[in-house]
């Protein structure tokens, strides 16, 4: 049995290089041979043990790669064809999926529904940081990459733009709105350009990193607030003259970012959620108006499915939006371990981190 | 000066019966003459001391009567014309307004929006228990009433039924959704007609009280749940076996209904908020799917203005929806203060009681 | 190789009931065999060879039945499970079905999309009025029905009423609005019970065949327009006292229905159009205000897969719409030519008729 | 009584500079003492006889000016601030507006609903083309200008990029959609840089004027087809690899455009139309998949009131939209007639022409 390299969950604190079966490929299945990947920060929840996954799992879910295999009743793609898959992989066929809620796809459960069940790389199927990876429902999933369009180009597709541009969708932000980006992580700057791509005129992003403000104020930001300079709240009252903003994004997860979020809002404003909580959420009531306020709360897991990757390959190649400096560091699989070493630590001003095979 | 009789409050636990001018009329506005109105659960907030307005302020905001004198620039009515206007009441002319949120209308602030600055009778300006209510921004709020409907029949139209509707509405509400009612009081019995009115074809109601459970049945409850039996949530999983709802719509105010109604949500579903509260509210963890799914929360204050009561007026007309039941009661004007007794203590099975000036 | 009935184009003006091969099962296949068909207005198109198919095809769009075998890819079903399908069979991974749009999907093609493509059965692969019928990519076009209802009762699903309702649905149907629907037949009967489901309060219906303007009445018509008897637009102004209506449903396909619906509408309103034209359209400058209308013009074909199904046998379920006295005729599937015979001259005020093998 | 300059209509192709009483400032009114204003191609088509308006109108609809007298009931603004107001000017209080259609205001019609009706300026109230306008329903309608806006930055607010905009916005387009827009006049200009602003990431402009396509490249077009070198649509399926467009917007207003623009569309698509038009359309039925193409045509009349104004003036002020380059040609109002004539033969390379009093 054929065996490659996979970075795999041994136990919170331990994620190791190691040696793995390559899978087999059933019917609906792909093979892809990863050429780029990268670690995301679920990933590092997954590495703290603070997202738990099964042992012996590998971990990953932004592929970029080349078909090995297809499965004996995939049609529509050719071995040795250059794709990507996002980092959620509905079915196509759950009842969530057929009623436009497929990250929350729950295929194999009786009524079709499951909380994030769309995130099965490196949740609960083997991942994407390995040599190999195997794609379920493939016709559903494998995106073929333009030619002209390098791996790194198209390395933010599967979860970061993807997840970041849905903050901006899901808040229905209209042309002219204002917006606030809460905490400016790869996700957060993504939340940014998509909030321009869909005609925000006031874009206040909200870190205290320079180098991450300054990556903001290129992709679309048109002010920032430092929250160590004071009350984010109040610096964003200020910037918007008492107004509040249109639409608040939260890309962090905690706490201090949500309430703030939701008192930055306008009456009648939507806070779009992208965090991942760890903690139960406060809503204070003066931030809510006791309920008469009109507000709408939106949660959103990065959509996935090949219609997704394709329209998000569209803005990569159009150049709206160009995402390669997000791209700080580079290491071979080989170095995964040194790779995670940095990521989680946040060191040397890392942003996100090639990996290739 | 004539003089009218008003129910105005004093203090905490005092709303009392008094004399008042009858107000001068603006140029904009319309001075209305009630022949009907009612006691909201707010008014008891407010007579509670819970929910703050100024002392000797009229009370009420549920308002059906003749035209008594018109604005100098009001055109398109004429006195002795039967209509009801709205609990809320928009300018039309706020930015709130004219971008959809005019139940937030902060028409004379800098910004042009104001958290429930829509709600003017009986909060900001004198109310409608009282013989007479100046009817402010009268071309947008006067709603003229078909000959052929009673008084009683558009009594609930300008809160309970815009209200309770609202829940169903921007719950986004689809043919075939199952939805649960938490809380089977004036507003969640509305809630359950509108869920009706708009496709769902499993609705569960949440309450305990008998005769509120049989009316809900009787405007479209498929299944009820009595929280004293046990946990509700529990109960609602059984009854969908084990799926879930689509839409929650939440109509008490409290965190155990806010929170019951998140964790009945199949993922991907709405939460739709119309209670008053008056505590912090928490998200549990496990309730949001530690936000990643895909769950929407709305909060909605009672829409208003000519349109919308337009629109409900045609419900009662069409017969499609029938209110007349929840008109438990019958007191005059001067029996108010009885009136508010036997209400803020909810005897005898009262719904909503109709006062006549 | 066994045989099995089927009602076969052979040319224009000739369906006949052969002979033909029980077809194979692939490995995202199922096997159904059909207990209730019936027969469509689209299929007397195709016999009359006014809609072309190719010679030897099985007609008929509209299986219930039970499954008899499944491929081997596919999981979650059980032979002898009794179930329906979908008029229109979506794959669940072309492009189109994961832009939301899957009744155009176009699985197989370059770009995803093809017009109408969704509808396969009797069109593009051998149809339901046999004894067998083959369903493709099953896991998204199966869905179970609940063993309280009759074939008879879920026999409207696969399209009459899922066409029907999508014309309210596509037309944005809202509580109070006033809605026309042009002609009386099937479809446009059921899109009369999918206005009154959204909550249409005036629901005016176009026809002249008094059988069918007492269905419409029973179904949720308020007021009837007999065409015959005047100018159908005038008499919907009439009857709407000039204002004209919220949305406009077109039922037939002709010139003269679409024409009259556009004319028949409020400024700023909604024709929603399901009828399968056969001739080019004009829209008069007079019926369009120039362009400067704010008005929507929408066609629907009828959305399928299993989702869409669920959905509508709770409708059924519910009782919310009873569409069984659609069903005024029953034939077995060996007389389906005398079927074909009085359903294409609709004789003794024939509806729909349910075919049994 | 004091008198002022204004363009009247006097018969088709005579309007002539001419002077006229100041007009009297009724309650909610507001004077306007022009400072920049510019001609319409509507205009043009009042000048030739194909739209009629009253003889002795003043045309003209795109006011940008200084607040001169302000009506006894409006408050809010301060006589000499600096303003605009849209084409459109809605009551805020008709049933249209309440119920968001307000560009089809129909204030004192009995339903409240006309064709087109909140058009006023130039239309059925004097116009902007003066030394003064009255700004009905002030308090709606105007809308203060940033002071680092120039004139000529916001020229274009109150119809041109509003309608322009408005194209994209009811076109529903999508983060990585692909969008035709169809002739590259000022409208079709806008109707380009609204769709760059909502996400598009390949806008083909149709056009075989050299300056317009260099100013559609500036704006955002990605691809130009002439339609002067071959069939426009065999060309825009050329460029989408035989794909079709996602939303095609029309800008023109004759039945080649508006034909061509159905017949680009993919399965599925949204034909926007801005045009305005003076024949009867024909929908060849070979582009309309015989009404089972789940299209959508909607068509656009330039939103107004001061919260969209607002909003587009975000847009100038962010940088995002550059439409300076419009104004081609600059005259005294004095000159009018001779900007008339330029404009009406589209000499010269005109786009937009500022006049100034």
């Amino acid at each position: 049995m054929p065996k490659m390299k996979a970075a795999i969950f041994v136990e919170p604190d331990r994620i190791v290089l190691d040696d793995k079966p390559i899978p087999d490929v059933g019917p609906l299945d792909a093979l892809m041979r990863i050429t780029t990947t990268t670690i995301c920060g679920t990933d590092v929840h997954i590495l703290k043990g603070e997202y738990p996954v099964a042992k012996g799992l590998t971990i990953g879910h932004e592929p970029v790669g080349i078909i090995e295999k297809l499965g004996s009743a995939v049609t529509g793609y050719r071995e040795g064809q250059r794709v990507i898959a996002g980092a959620i992989t509905p079915s196509g066929h759950s009842y969530a999926c057929l009623c436009g809620c497929s990250s929350q796809d729950g295929a194999g459960t009786k009524h079709g529904f499951k909380a994030a069940g769309g995130w099965r790389f490196g949740n609960t199927i083997d991942g994407a940081q390995a040599e190999y990876v195997l794609v379920p429902d493939a016709m559903v999933n494998l995106s073929p990459v333009p030619d002209a369009l390098t791996d790194e180009q198209v390395l933010m597709c599967p979860d970061i733009m993807s997840t970041g541009f849905a903050g901006a969708e899901r808040g229905g932000i209209r042309i002219g709105d204002t917006v606030v980006v809460f905490a400016l992580g790869p996700i957060g700057l993504c939340a940014i350009a998509g909030a321009k791509l869909m005609g925000a005129t006031t874009i206040i992003g909200v870190d205290t990193v320079p180098a991450r403000i300054e990556v903001a104020k290129r992709l679309g930001a048109d002010m920032v607030v430092d929250f160590k300079k004071g009350d984010p709240v109040k610096q964003i009252m200020d910037l918007t003259d008492g107004r509040g903003v249109d639409v608040a994004i939260e890309a962090l997860g905690t706490q201090g970012t949500f309430e703030s979020a939701l008192r930055a809002l306008r009456p009648g404003g939507t806070l779009s959620s992208l965090g991942v909580y760890s903690t139960d959420l406060q809503i204070p009531l003066s931030a809510f108006s006791a309920g008469l306020g009109d507000n709408t709360i939106v949660t959103s897991l990065c959509p996935g499915g090949k219609e997704r990757m394709r329209r998000l390959m569209n803005v990569v190649a159009s150049g709206r939006v160009d995402l390669t400096s997000l791209v700080t560091h580079h290491y071979k699989l080989d170095d995964i371990e040194k790779a995670y070493d940095l990521f989680s630590h946040q060191r040397d001003g890392v942003l996100k981190v090639a990996i290739t095979p």
